[in-house]
């Protein structure tokens, strides 16, 4: 984390001018909290990234539509159920949600963005949700984004926030965010969601840049089986309640805040990773020296997705065959006799060539909770990382079981 | 298989005009043979492919080099060693098998295939390979191919080896072909390897078109992981002692051998996947009613790769909304309200939403040996299918377990 950074506490309800809550409304069979809603006082300069899965669900399709104009008040969201392959009927649900979300708002349908993660096929228990709309408008609160956080969880290990203060010059913003990771409902498949709330006064056109940016540089970076869901999502809400003038992107202070809203992505998405299904490990596989940086991302992604490297790691063996192996499936410009691989500190291949290596040191440096590999081209300056987490019986076990 | 052939005995070795041998040398520590010798009488029309993995082994950029002519008198295989990674001594390595191997047939080098499979990063202990292949040479017998099938299994769980009989108008021919599957050794990746001879007296021009077609929609239509190894070779070989003219592309006898050819890859191709490390369940994924069979095929591909797809068929659940998420990542033309999901029988997804369904009549299809998944895109006739296996705890264990 960037030393010019302060965590502070409250996630998405740490910066001024929101409030959040998360209620338990029934749709989970456990009595788990399953609606949670953030909301700003009036509707604010907003941007969200969505899943390029063909298959979107009618949230992702609705709330595409809806965040277009640039300006959103809240963003409602249930879990325990996808709300996808539901079909027209699944839309409507979807527009029930975001019509009662704003009539009890007192703002407008177009300016709620509705999410939805759980079970896929089955039809919304839409009475059930709108009750819990009506009690999370009754709870909300600023401050703590806690509740809503849990809200948004399905079967994550662990809640999912954060958030910093900065200072750009004489003011002070505050950066904070929540998300759910790759959890799993049979039979269901994974979804991923976060939420960025800031008090800086971005313009749309900046809330756009800066989520898009930060989004490619971190949710778009990290892989647990490579496998993409039909309900993804993040967004980025701009309150302005942080004073100061309006921040567009040729303004001085929109990198600063840029940036900011980055590294909570960044924790947010490392986060993610840590619980990927199963994960023991976080692993870190960079590619250096590459011929653009597309090329480094497409083979760090590669190898990342790699099954068979994936239980090398789980297995703490230093298998770097199966990282030139990888490399070499990815199809970028690439020249053999000049691939070197470092595995968890280690040498273990240079110039496309085996090089002898302690294995006691590797067995050791491959019992940490993360494990970096980084393969060197050298062939021009291009790099890029891609996070991930080994692959165990548990993710089988996990992806495996009967939806009984 | 086709109603005109008759499969008899006898794998690579049945057709007439090759011998062949399999000989322990001593490079696999566990005394089971090692060197697989496959040899025509002369040099005879050949073809091969090769991987399309940017690090391929030495063997491959050699075998790719020799095979050019279209005239080959052998293949000779280590297995235990994938002389992979191994630099230059590696192609010099690579070269003296090629060298040893024509010397002693009376041959010249550029007609030998060189192939390797095993331990990648070691460099090969060519004395040991140059003994072996000496002795192979001197082991080779007509009829059987029995040894050399075995001679090319690292981890395999069972010999693969097929052979049939088919007449073109009066005149009977013979396909035969042996394979090695994803059979892993620590620290290796898993190569697949496949040999098919005939003694139909195809051209060199007709080897090359029958063995293209027929790996492309065979061998390249399975996948266990997604992974491709640095060493996976086909090679086809015709003697010709089968008697009759020639036949080229043209000819009216071309058609018959190539889906001989074909039927053979075909039935090795199903051994590899039924093989599978960890699989206890061989996949038919279909795509159809695509806008091309290339759609079709891509999107066969992603779900056949996907992990959770993969792992929800271990667990005997008809996950169909997995199904779904693959093919909606995998960047096909589709119009998410046609799409029909078939699942082992059952329809579970008619028109892009969920159909109500029997889980009892689903959980005992989903206990068969053999699972069928069809995709029904209903835009227009585009077709494609893949073959793969479930991913199971065993998979983990076999890939995670210590190098030790």
């Amino acid at each position: 984390m960037h030393q010019g950074y302060s965590h502070i506490e409250g996630g998405v309800g740490a910066p001024a001018g929101f409030s959040s809550s998360g209620v338990a409304a029934g749709v989970k069979k456990s009595g788990k909290r399953d609606i949670a809603l953030v909301a700003a006082e009036k509707p604010v300069p907003a941007a969200a990234v969505f899943t390029q899965n063909a298959m979107a669900a009618p949230p992702v399709l609705l709330s595409r539509a809806h965040v277009a104009s640039g300006l959103i008040r809240a963003v409602v969201t249930n879990s325990g159920n996808a709300n996808a392959c539901t079909g027209q009927p699944g839309m409507d649900d979807a527009r029930a949600m975001a019509a009662r979300t704003a009539e009890q708002l007192g703002s407008s349908s177009r300016e709620i963005i509705v999410a939805s993660t759980g079970v896929i096929g089955v039809p919304l228990p839409i009475d059930t949700v709108l009750q819990g709309i009506d009690s999370a408008v009754a709870a909300l609160a600023q401050g703590d984004g806690t509740g809503a956080a849990e809200a948004i969880m399905t079967t994550d290990t662990f809640l999912k926030q954060t958030a910093i203060a900065f200072d750009v010059e004489e003011r002070r913003y505050i950066v904070g965010g929540m998300a759910k990771g790759s959890g799993m409902i049979m039979p269901d498949m994974a979804t991923m969601l976060a939420y960025v709330t800031t008090d800086a006064p971005l313009t749309p056109a900046a809330c756009e840049k800066a989520l898009h940016y930060s989004a490619d540089m971190t949710f778009n970076r990290i892989t647990v089986d490579g496998d993409t869901s039909t309900n993804d999502m993040v967004v980025l809400m701009a309150s302005g309640a942080g004073g100061g003038d309006s921040i567009d992107i040729d303004d001085p202070a929109f990198a600063p805040v840029q940036a900011a809203v980055q590294a909570v992505c960044e924790e947010l998405a490392r986060m993610i990773v840590r619980d990927g299904e199963g994960a023991t490990k976080l692993i870190t596989v960079t590619v250096r020296g590459a011929a653009s940086d597309g090329d480094a991302v497409t083979a760090a992604r590669a190898i990342a997705n790699s099954p068979l490297f994936k239980t090398a790691i789980f297995g703490r063996d230093a298998n770097w065959g199966r990282v030139v192996m990888a490399l070499g499936k990815s199809g970028i410009t690439l020249d053999p006799s000049r691939v070197d691989v470092h595995f968890a500190g280690i040498l273990t291949c240079e110039g496309g060539t085996a090089v002898a290596f302690d294995e006691a040191e590797a067995a050791r440096a491959l019992s940490a909770d993360e494990v970096e590999v980084i393969v060197d081209l050298h062939l021009s300056s291009g790099t890029g990382t891609i996070l991930t987490c080994d692959l165990t019986y548990d993710y089988v076990r996990i992806n495996g079981e009967y939806r009984t």
